[in-house]
C-alpha cells in the first residue's frame, strides 16, 4: 500500500524549479529584515503534530454519515493512512490512539508502526458511548462516566482509563487525554457541583494510575453531546481540576470548544502562566465543535494560538505540550484533510516564527497600538508556502503532497482492498 | 397496547379534590382582574400541537446513541406510542410524519390513525440522508440534495418531495415541510449564489407539484449538518425564498435554528407583517439545534413567542400556521417529554391570553417601559397550572399526564413487545 | 424629600384586602406540599441586596445619554434616592459606593446614612475613566491601569484604590470591589501573558492594603471597554487571580459578563466549591454587558442561580457572598427599576426556597431527569408575588411599590429642587 | 497643515528599491500562473472606499472617551485630516458627512473639499441623540425617532432627513445613509409589529423626499444602543424594508452589525441575488459592534466578502454599491487607523482577485471540497503588500504611508493649533 518515493520524485521533479525560484525570492526578501530562511526552514521542520487514529475514516454528524471509498476497517489500515500522511507531508510521525476503537495485541501495533515508521503519541479512552459486545463495560454510559451518579459506573469507567493506559504503556506512549461527554440536558438534572465532585474523585483514581513518566490531560468543551450542562465546560474548570489533580495532571485547548467570540489565545497565555497547559487539539470551525480542517476557517485565530506559543519561548520548552489534530472529515479525503491541515499548522508556526519581537515589544511598551498590530501581521501576511515545501522536500515528502497523493492512486488502491462502507443516518431531525 | 379510560380516571381520583381547590383558588384571582378561567381554559384546549413520528424514538448525538427500553419499531408503533401521549395530554391530536422513515401503505395509514383517534400534520422530506436500500435514491445527497451541483441529483430530490406529498395527500395531509442540509464546510466549496440558484430552480418544481389545497414550509438554520454555510441559513433566506415561490410558500420558524442572542419573537413578528409565517417546529435550546424539550432552558423565550402569536390576534388566524414539536429526547421516556413539551407549549399560550393587552398597549404608547415589561411579566408569572390541568381534565385527560403514564405500565409492556435497540456510537470524536 | 409612611400607608390600605386574600390562598397551596408560607416569608425578608450609588442616575450607551428629571448631582442625592427604594422595597439597606464619583466627607455620608437607615456595602475603585481634574490622577488610563505598561500609571492606580479602602474603612465598608477595562483592541497591542503578571504584581500590593477584616473582590467581564483582549475576561483567569493573591481574595459574578451562552449557574457552582465565591453583580442581559434590570431578560437564569445558592446551603454561609446590583437604566426611572429589581432578586431566591430538594436529589441519583427538570421547575412556576409583598408589608414597605412610589409624587419633587440635566452624544457610530 | 509632496517622496526615495525588488520577485510568480501584476495593480488602484468625517476624532465607549493630540473641533479640520489620510494612501478620496456634526454651509464645504481634493460620499443622518440647542429638534429621541409612538416625534425625524438630503445635494452627495438606534430595552416595551409598521411609514415618507438621482440605504445593526429588541435588527428585516420601499432603496451591510457566528459573505451574496445590495460599512470585530480597524481581527472573513463581490462581476457593477469604513478609533491615532484599514479593504480585494475563478468554479462543480478551498485559499495566502505599495505610488502616495505620516509631524502640528480636549466619562458601570 505504501506510497512509493518514485511517485514523490516524480511530482516534486515537475515542481522544483518554481519551487527553488520561490524559495530564493522569500529568502532574499527575508534576509533583508536579517531573517535567516533556512534557520526558519530547520525550525518549522522541527515542528510535528500527531494524527488522530479516528480521523482517517469519514465522520459523520447526527443527521448522517456519508462514507468515502476505501474506508479503513481497523486499527491497522488506520496506520496505512497515517503511514501515507506522513510519506507526503513529513509533518506527522505520530499516531494517537482511541480505545476500545484501536484495541489490537500490543506487540503487532508496535511491529505495524516501526515498519511504517510511526510512532505513538497519547492515548485517547472513551467514556462517552457504550460497547455493547465488550464484556468490559456492563453498565451504560447514558447518563454519565466518571462523574455518574452510581458508583459502580464510575468504576467502570476508572478502569476503562487504566486499561488505557497499560496498552498505552505496552506501544510507548506517555500521556491519557481524558475527554467525557458528562453532563445534563435539564436544569435540574444533574446536581452541578455533585458531578463535579464525583468527577474529581474518580479522576484521583485515574491519576493514582498513570504509569512513570505519563501525563494525564483533560479536555474541556463547552456543549455536545450534553446540552444544558457540562462537568468539564470550561478551561476554568479545566484549570481548577488540573490544580486538584496535582503535578502530572494537565489542560488540553481543543479549538473548538469554546463559547462563541472567546479569545483562546489568552487562554492559551493563561495555562502557560500557570504551567498547566497540556496541548492542543487543532482544528477550526465557525459555529460549535464543527471539527473542520485547521486553519481553514479563522487562518488568524491559528496564528494567533503559535503567536502565543512562540512568544513563551522558554517556558513552553518546559511544559512541552503535546500537540494533535482533532477534525471530523465529512466532505474531504481524511487523508488530504489531514495533510494540509499539518500543514496549516506549520503555517501558522512559521509565520509566528518571522513576527520582529523585539520590535513587537517595543510598541508595546510604547502602547503604540496600530505598529504593534502592524508588526504581528507583518508575520500573519507573510507567504511562508515555500518555507513549509522546503521543509518537506529536505525530509523527503512532496513539495506538493496533495497532488503527489492524487498522483499515487493510493485511494483507489486500497478502496480495491477494503469494502465500501454503508451509508447510516440516525434517524434524528 | 392503548392507555385505559381506568388508568387516567383512577389517576386523577387521587388528584380531583387538589386541582378543584387550585382552579377555583386561580379562578378567584382572575376574577378579580376581570379575566373568566373558563373562558381562558377553554382557548387553551382549542389549542393542539403536532407530535413528530420520529419525536418517539429515542434520539442521539453524533457520539452515541442509547436507546431506551421499548423503541418503536416502525410507523405503526409511532403511532401507538403518539396515541399514549394524546390520550394522556389530550393537546397533540396529530402525528408529522417523515419519509422515507415512515413509508407505509396510506389506507394502512389512516385505517391506524383512525383507530387511535389521530389525524396527520405536515409531512416532512428526507434528502439530508442517504438510503441505500431505496430504489428510488440512487444517487447520493452528500454534497447536497435540491441545491446540489448535478442536476440529476436535485431532481432526484425533488421526485422524493414530489412523493412525500403524494403519500401525505393520501393520508390527509395538506403540508409540507422542506428542512434541507445543503450547504457547505469550508469557504469556496460552494458557491453561494450558485447554490441558492439551483436550491430556488428546484423549489420552483416542488412548489409545481403541491396538490390543492396544500401549502409547503421551507425551515431555515444556521449550520448542522453544514459548517460553514447552509443554503437555508436564516429566516431572511426563508423569506426571500418564500416570495420568490409564491403565495403557497411560507416560512416555518424551529426556535433552535438560530444564531446566538437573536430575538426569535421579532422574527415571528416579521413574518407575521409579511403574511408568510407558516408554522413552528418548537422545542428549547442553549446552544446549537440542541432540539431539548420546548421551555425547559428559556421559557420565557417560549412566551415572548406566545406574546406575538396572540398579540398578532386576526393577522394570525388569516395565516392559520402549523404548529407542530420537534425535539430529540435523549435522556428522557420520549413519550415524557412530548406529554410535557405541549403542556409547556399550552402554558406559554395560556400565560400570553392573561396579559392585560388594553394596559400594555397603554403603557407602550405611552412609553412607559417599567409598566409596560411589568404588565407582560404579570402574565408570565401567573401559574396558571390549573388552567393545563382543567383542560386536560375536561377532554378525558390526565391531571398529571406523566403520573398517569407511569402508573399505566405502557413502557413495560411494549418493551416486552419490542426487542431492545442496540447502543451505537459514530466513531467520532 | 423622604416619602411619608401615609403615602405608603395609604397605597397599601387599598391593596390590602387582596393581598391578604392572595396570600392566604397561596399558604394554602403550600401548606398541601408542607411548605410554612410564613417560614419562606421570613427567609426572603431576611435577604437583601446592596443598591449602587451610580444606578440612581439615568445610564448611557456610547451613542447618547438621555437624562430624566430629577437627576442627582452627587452622593447625597443620590443617598436620598436609595433611601426612597429602601422605604418602599425594603429590601436594600445598603450603597454600594464608587469613587473618586462618590468622594466626600466621611463623617457626612455617615451622618446622611444613619439619618436615611442605610449602610455601606463594598467599595468601587475607578481606574477605567481619566479624571483630569484630580490632582492625585496625573497620568491617563487610556492605555491601562494596574496592568499599564508603565510602573507609574499602575502605582497610581493602586493608590487610588488604598485611598479608597481609606474612605471605606471611615464609613463601615468591609469590601473592595476591582473592576479595570485593562486590555486591548488589537492583537499584538499588548503582551497577553506579561500584562497578566503586572496586573497581578500590582494587586498584590493592593491585597497588603487591605484593613483588617475586609475581602477584595476582582470582577470579569468578557469584553467592553476593550474589544480584543481583557486582563481580567473570565471567570478562570478570575479564580486564578484569587488563588495567587490568597485568602482575602474572592470572585465576583457580574450575570452579565460571559460569552454568549455561557452556563452562569455551574460557574457559581464551581466557585462555591473553590470556596472563592465572593459575590454578584446582578443585573440582566441579552446581548452583551446590556446592565438591563435584573430577571427582565431571562428570569429562569436567574432563578437557576439561586438554586445554586440555596443547593449550597452552609457551604455559601460559610462564604457569606456580597449581593449587590449593577444595572444601567436608560428608559425607566432609575429608582423604579432599582426597586423591581430588588424584588426580582428575592423572587428568585424565593422560588428556589420552594424547589423540594429533598425529591429532587432523589430524582437525580436516579437519573429520572424528566422528574428532576419538572420539579426544579415546579418551584420557578410558583407565583410567589404575595410571599414577596408580605415581606414588604411586614418590613414597614408598600404592597406595591412602584404604585406608592408614582403616588408619592417623589420624582416630581426632586425634579423640583435638581437642575435638568443635559442631553449628551459621544460623536461616536 | 497640508503634508507635502517632499514628505512622501523623501520617505518613497528610502523605500523604493526594497518595493521595486519585492514587486518584481511577487510579479514574476504571478507570471507564472497567467497573472499580470500590473493588471492587478490598476484594478486596485481603481478600487476606493469613502472614509467618516465623524472617525477622524478619537472614539469612546459608554465608560470613557481618551481624546488624542489635535482632535479636529469641527467638519473643516476633519476635512483637513480626511485630505491627509488620501494624500498619503491615495485610496480615500471621498468623505461621508454626518448630520447634524457636520452642519456647514454647503458652498464652504464644497469650496473646502475641492482645494483638499476631495469628494463626497453618502450623508448621514442622526436621530440617535438629542441636540438641544437645535431648534429643529424640539422633540426627544429618547425612545425612538423613525419608529416613535408619538407621530410628532417621527415627523422631526423625517424632516431631519429631508434636510439631511437637502444639504447632501447641494454638496455633490447622491445617497443617503439611514441608520437608527430605534428599539427597546425590554420585553413588551415596544409593540414589536407597530413599531416596525411606524418606521415603514416614515420612511415612506423619506423616500420620497429623495432628490432625483438618490439612493436611500437602510442600515441594520442586532443591538446596541437598544438591548432587547431593535427595529432594523437584522438583514431580514433590511431586506424587507428595502423591497416596501421600492426601487431606491437598498440594504447597507456593516461587518460588526451581526450576531455571533452569522456568515456576513452569504448575507451580501443573498442581497446581490436579489440586487438589494446598497453598500458596505467596513470595520471589524470580535465580540459586538466592535468598531475596529478593518480587517484587524478577522482578515479572512474580510477575503470572503470581496470574494463575494468579485464573484459577482458584473452583477455587482449594476449594482454600484458604496464602500464606506465606519470605524471608532480608541487607542491609535485616527488618520493611522484609517490609512491602514483602507489598505486592508483593498488588499482583501486584490487577494479576491487573485483566486483562480476557472479552477474554482470546476472544483465546485465537481464536489472537491478540498481543492475548491485551497483554491480559495491561495488567493488569500498571497503577500499581495508590493501591489497596494504599488497602486500607492503610482496615485503620488507613500510607500509606507504611515511612515510618512509620521515623518510629516502632522499631528505635532494640529496639536499645536487645535486645543487640546478633555477626557470624560459617562458615569457609567
Amino acid at each position: 500500500m505504501r506510497i512509493g518515493r518514485d511517485v514523490i520524485e516524480a511530482s516534486n521533479a515537475k515542481l522544483r524549479a518554481d519551487h527553488e525560484a520561490d524559495y530564493a525570492a522569500l529568502g532574499e526578501r527575508l534576509a533583508r529584515r536579517g531573517v535567516s530562511i533556512d534557520a526558519v526552514t530547520r525550525q518549522v521542520a522541527g515542528f510535528s503534530v500527531a494524527v488522530p487514529s479516528w480521523g482517517v475514516g469519514t465522520g459523520g454528524t447526527r443527521f448522517a454519515r456519508f462514507p468515502g471509498p476505501g474506508e479503513p476497517r481497523g486499527i491497522f489500515e488506520k496506520l496505512d493512512d497515517c503511514a501515507a500522511i506522513h510519506d507526503l507531508g513529513r509533518a506527522t510521525p505520530t499516531v494517537s490512539l482511541h480505545f476500545p476503537w484501536d484495541r489490537a495485541d500490543p506487540a503487532d501495533l508496535r511491529a505495524k508502526a516501526a515498519e511504517l515508521g510511526l510512532g505513538f503519541d497519547a492515548m485517547n479512552s472513551n467514556t462517552f458511548q457504550d460497547h455493547p459486545d465488550d464484556p468490559r463495560q456492563p453498565l451504560s454510559y447514558r447518563f454519565g462516566s466518571l462523574s455518574h451518579a452510581d458508583a459502580a459506573v464510575r468504576a467502570q469507567a476508572v478502569a476503562h482509563n487504566i486499561e488505557t493506559m497499560e496498552l498505552g504503556e505496552a506501544i510507548g506512549s506517555k500521556a491519557l487525554t481524558v475527554w467525557i461527554g458528562d453532563g445534563s440536558n435539564f436544569p435540574g438534572q444533574s446536581d452541578l457541583g455533585r458531578a463535579f465532585d464525583r468527577y474529581l474523585g474518580a479522576m484521583k483514581e485515574v491519576v493514582a494510575g498513570l504509569p512513570d513518566g505519563w501525563r494525564v490531560f483533560c479536555e474541556h468543551k463547552m456543549y455536545e453531546p450534553a446540552f444544558y450542562s457540562t462537568v468539564m465546560a470550561d478551561w476554568g474548570t479545566n484549570y481548577m481540576t488540573a490544580v486538584e489533580l496535582g503535578d502530572r495532571a494537565f489542560c488540553l485547548v481543543d479549538l473548538g470548544h469554546h463559547a462563541p467570540n472567546v479569545n483562546i489565545e489568552q487562554i492559551v497565555s493563561r495555562l502557560i502562566h500557570a504551567r498547566k497547559l497540556g496541548g492542543f487539539h487543532f482544528n477550526d470551525s465557525k459555529y460549535g465543535d464543527d471539527d473542520l480542517d485547521a486553519g481553514s476557517i479563522d487562518p488568524f485565530r491559528l496564528f494567533l494560538v503559535f503567536n502565543e506559543l512562540v512568544e513563551a519561548g522558554g517556558r513552553l520548552d518546559a511544559l512541552g505540550p503535546s500537540y494533535m489534530i482533532d477534525q471530523s472529515h465529512n466532505v474531504t479525503d481524511p487523508i488530504e484533510s489531514l495533510i494540509r491541515s499539518a500543514d496549516e499548522i506549520r503555517r501558522a508556526y512559521a509565520q509566528a516564527l518571522l513576527v520582529d519581537r523585539e520590535a513587537l515589544r517595543g510598541h508595546q511598551d510604547a502602547n503604540d497600538a496600530l505598529m504593534a498590530s502592524e508588526t504581528l501581521k507583518a508575520g500573519f501576511r507573510s507567504d511562508v508556502g515555500p518555507i513549509l515545501a522546503r521543509a518537506r522536500l529536505d525530509a523527503g515528502g512532496a513539495i506538493d503532497p496533495v497532488a503527489a497523493y492524487r498522483a499515487s492512486g493510493y485511494r483507489a488502491r486500497v478502496a480495491a482492498e477494503r469494502p465500501a462502507a454503508r451509508a447510516t443516518g440516525g434517524g434524528i431531525v
